[in-house]
């Protein structure tokens, strides 16, 4: 431990208590603290930049494009039409790059609550930002939920691209949220929403689930790795107001060449099915929305 | 940073430069410099008792199941009739716990370098390591190489449990070694060797699957989830002698209630497919063996 001195950012939280992962720091780009929350980004030594809010890694350069791929084309691949997207959070704009690759879609309206994350985001991560240009995006700042109650029946997909719950998005992982998500979409429509990691959150996520079957007919749980986010994965919650929708197989397959011209790093269409296969201990509490007592070894989550 | 001082486990280590996983310690039970390797035991806040060799992480109690499942499975499902089974390494018990729950399974032969390896599971990781006590377990205390020059033509599958290539392990990931490890299986033999991470190492596993498609007729590379590994993954090289060997489906699918008996936690039927599908950069990687150049946001592994 003596050697894991200055020039590492450490990602300590109580949310994955005992353990923490560390990035080397080369370059302090940008420390502040906005309206909303604690912002940094650094130049790390083998991941590129990385954005940090509230002292939790929100992207690194190098890693991104499994979580902001899968956040993406999990949902669009899962509609057969999708036109119009709306976006909470995700202010980086990785996940609008990926929407954008959908020629379907005509409209991209994305609801980030801190002007100040957009701000470093197009100044330190050119390479997710530069999607928010796009003719076809439009931006409002401002809070998600108010944002949903004023827009009704208007999207075919909406995605939540949130940090963890506590701090600002601890709203988005409880069922009102939800609520709100389903009253926003149009006939057919889909949701997508971070999920968290089954090693670590196995009960909050059977929770989500439980309240997500009770608001609509398709529910699936899929994943992706990801080595900077904490265990090295993350999930997606899929909901759909179709009894058709089925999360697990793509509605739209494409061609090799198709694929090629979308520039995906993650994402294929045996991926999309693969995702959505968990191991034994998750599978198992999610067939049944509940985590055995005693499972030392799956989880240290608190009973609430 | 200044919060990670004392009490932390730290994972540093030039083959994951620049990243570092920290574990809490609350009480080291063990530490000692054997003939091979430095050798330590902790008891962690969070993940049970942890082996660490060579300052590296081998295995903790809390989610060690995935990847001793995935290494012993994996490739006893992809066997018709597995009976005679050899270990290299593995001297935490935990794979051979795994392979015992086949009732084909006659003997284990397990070849361990480090005798010190074996005595500390034994008295700190007793959920692994009392599987060695099994009257069909046999125990050699000397170099995997030489055992299996003096052993031909014996085995239906040999599972390499090793440490990475650093140290004692480093010429288990070259090619003499996959040779011996050929000359030792029986006709329709299956090896299943620690492959590393596709995110870490994907240059090393091009590398491995290149000199094994040399050797076999039948070679696939699959992965498995575990937060306490580098990255959140490992993954497996699995290598069939016969051109029928399918590793994509396991050979044998048994009923609902003989999984249930096994015991298994991460380990089913579709993960065992789910295993071999991978992310499109991996998946590109290893259909040519090549990592393109300037990949800086996929491995920041150096050329040799």
């Amino acid at each position: 431990m003596d050697e894991l001195k200055l020039n590492w950012f450490s990602e300590l939280n109580p949310l994955w208590a005992g353990q923490c992962m560390s990035l080397s720091v080369e370059e302090v780009l940008f420390h502040e603290r906005s309206k909303y929350q604690d912002v940094l980004v650094f130049k790390s030594k083998t991941y590129g930049n990385v954005l940090v809010l509230d002292g939790v890694i929100q992207c690194t350069e190098r890693d991104e494009f499994s979580y902001q791929e899968m956040a993406a084309h999990l949902p669009l691949f899962s509609h057969p039409n999708p036109q119009n997207v709306l976006v909470i959070g995700g202010g980086d704009g990785g996940v609008i790059r990926e929407i954008l690759k959908h020629p379907s879609v005509e409209s991209v309206t994305q609801c980030e609550i801190d002007q100040v994350v957009i701000d470093v985001c197009r100044k330190f991560l050119p390479s997710m930002s530069k999607s928010m240009d796009d003719s076809r995006v439009t931006q409002y700042i401002g809070d998600g939920l108010a944002f949903m109650r004023d827009n009704r029946a208007k999207y075919d997909v909406i995605i939540t691209d949130s940090s963890d719950p506590q701090g600002p998005a601890e709203c988005l992982f409880e069922k009102p949220y939800y609520e709100l998500m389903r009253s926003a979409l149009k006939d057919g429509g889909i949701i997508c929403a971070q999920g968290e990691c089954m090693w670590l959150h196995l009960k909050l996520i059977c929770k989500m689930k439980e309240f997500c079957e009770s608001l609509f007919p398709s529910v699936s749980y899929g994943y992706c790795t990801i080595p900077t986010y904490p265990s090295g994965q993350i999930g997606f919650m899929l909901c759909g107001l179709s009894k058709d929708t089925n999360f697990k197989e793509p509605c739209r397959v494409l061609s090799e060449s198709e694929y090629a011209s979308m520039g995906l790093k993650y994402y294929n269409p045996e991926i999309h099915k693969a995702a959505f296969v968990l191991p034994q201990f998750a599978k198992l509490a999610l067939q049944t929305n509940f985590v055995e007592q005693n499972h030392f070894d799956l989880t240290q989550e608190e009973d609430e």
